[in-house]
């Protein structure tokens, strides 16, 4: 499916995204998704949230600030969501920098059937190996993919995809969104959206709106989700004075989304499919 | 009480206002009560929140993002205020979207006598009715107000305003602030606010400030911040460029409340009183 | 250390940031370390906080919105660092605001030995006393440090430090840092900057990342953020149009971290040693 169908399709369709995530990034994550034309509910007590998917289109479940309360939550609610076959994507925040987050993002993805796993290189090789070197929640440059393991990346992700039966979208310099048969390789963004926090989240909050509202397209949806918002990065970075820094980009990005058209979106997604 | 008086008391007396509010939109609350002019406290711990309460002017109750621990607060604060005959404020967020958020909301209007209630439409019909249909956070279009539904609209308010013994302040398109006997009919604001997550608790937040700075006019007072919110979504509107998005929006309109004169907002409040 | 030479190793090492921290201010935290050349990671549930803190360069604890369970998470992290001789910061938010606040705080600083405990003299005085008057989280005007008592202040504060083997960090309209031996008297900053929420959270996180890039100058590394910080207020508030206000100063404050020189910061450094 073309990437302004499925930006019109979440404009249109104004999908309710429940997000169980973390309160560092919590707030942008509600404006970028309103940014694109969703709308946010945060909800993680385990008294409402399978309550609160059951009226949504999407549940997103972010790791960062986990606790023992709102792991059980994100237990129940993406189990209900997947009893009602709504999208459900991951991001594993911090896997590899903690036993917790490692081992609750392992069983996790045992247990529900995501439509998305999205996360940084180090997190999605921590999941995928029981192990890994995060740093914090960035990724390890060691971890980085660039032009020369592009193939070898491409294929662990691919490999990845199929052990999971999810779509996996790794976000970095090159982005990588694939399912066991196709990869997006994508070459949207700019460097200084790393020192924004919250990218990250941002992404995956609003990748699970275009997945919601494009639910039988999910590796194209995701994989649009990306371009979109590496081209809002790029407008932004060029909106900045000299004096701006990354307060200024956070909502830049945010405006930018808020009027990104489909025709832009079309014109400037820079990707090839492997 | 005239609405300059009102906001130079506010300005003048800087009042403490302890939130319990949610994780979302928390820091937009906190920034919109410095801005006002007055102090802001968020204390959601048993441990403290009761005593939390004691050191301040206003108690500010927001359900979004609740959970079983800060639940627990909110009662023990709202008790306490009472006791003092502090002004309290309930935001029943997302009221109507889980069983746990309705009762929870109607549960404290049973036990505390607040002074103001103040939601959108779904949430208060949700509260009066004991059921309902929020779509999430935001209002479901079919319970809008409108100029056609205006007069039920106005007497469902008031009836409800008469039952709880609370100010009623129902925002939408049209806003209403009505006790038993007498409703602002309020036309500012911009639909564009509807795209900035936290609106409404920012809202909330500081109509806390205003009916704590201005106790014995609890009707006006929450008519004045609605006026005065209002006003700022407008200037922040018209502030906006090409390249504005909801987040500029949401930086502009707490920059105008931090602006905001007396005179401006007497000259620009558009209300009648019915 | 040259100030220059404090901020060059920040931005060289990128040092890996734990807060346990409020959920108001979080976000601006995160990014304020971001601007600085730090990473932030926020972990506060107890099966993870001592594990994120041993990848970690330098842990910050800042009590505001404090519940039983980041408490029990805080000393478990604080234990840790103090195991691996990371540099541990306390900002005792609000302390003298209530009983769970105060006592806190106390046995924080009993247990642990932080080489940097950073707050306004409302809360320093609550913690030296064990008693106060602070107002909320803002400094009691009757507390504030003028030309009129500042000997005495300094006084206070080193006998502080002395009490406490901490480098004690008071920020109001003169600034006082110090061990028990010297104490930096700064006079950066701008009085807007308290109108925002987080400016104190902000220094304390970015203070956190200056200690640990500069482990064996704790003195310096904290008087330079504290002057660092005071001097981009400046550059933000110069930069204020007639429309701007608390809001549009946030993000000017972060920015001017981002694009903070060594030159700029030696040269409007503006601190006599006492």
């Amino acid at each position: 499916m073309t990437f302004d169908l499925i930006l019109a399709n979440v404009r249109r369709s104004a999908p309710l995204v429940h997000c169980i995530t973390n309160y560092v990034t919590v707030n942008d994550c509600a404006n970028a998704l309103l940014a694109c034309g969703a709308s946010p509910i945060m909800a993680d007590d385990i008294g409402e949230a399978a309550d609160i998917t059951q009226i949504c289109t999407a549940l997103c479940i972010n790791i960062g600030t986990l606790n023992k309360n709102t792991i059980a939550s994100m237990f129940a609610a993406a189990q209900r969501a997947q009893e009602l076959y709504h999208p459900v994507l991951l991001d594993p925040v911090g896997a590899g920098a903690s036993a917790l987050r490692t081992s609750t993002a392992q069983k996790l993805v045992e247990k529900i059937d995501f439509s998305v796993i999205r996360g940084n290189i180090s997190e999605i090789k921590a999941l995928a190996a029981g192990g890994g070197s995060t740093k914090g929640v960035d990724a390890n440059a060691l971890d980085a993919v660039n032009d020369e393991n592009l193939d070898d990346a491409v294929a662990f992700i691919k490999e990845y995809a199929a052990k999971t039966g999810a779509v996996a979208a790794v976000t970095g310099a090159i982005d990588i969104v694939a399912d066991s048969q196709h990869a997006y390789v994508i070459r949207n963004g700019h460097r200084a959206m790393s020192r924004i926090t919250g990218t990250g989240c941002m992404l995956s909050a609003c990748m699970a709106a275009f997945i919601g509202a494009n639910s039988a397209h999910i590796l194209d949806a995701a994989a649009a989700a990306v371009c979109a918002f590496g081209i809002c990065g790029e407008i932004g970075v060029r909106r900045m004075s000299k004096e701006d820094g990354n307060a200024a980009l956070r909502g830049y990005i945010i405006d930018a989304l808020c009027n990104l058209s489909g025709e832009t979106l079309c014109e400037e997604a820079k990707y090839e499919i492997r």
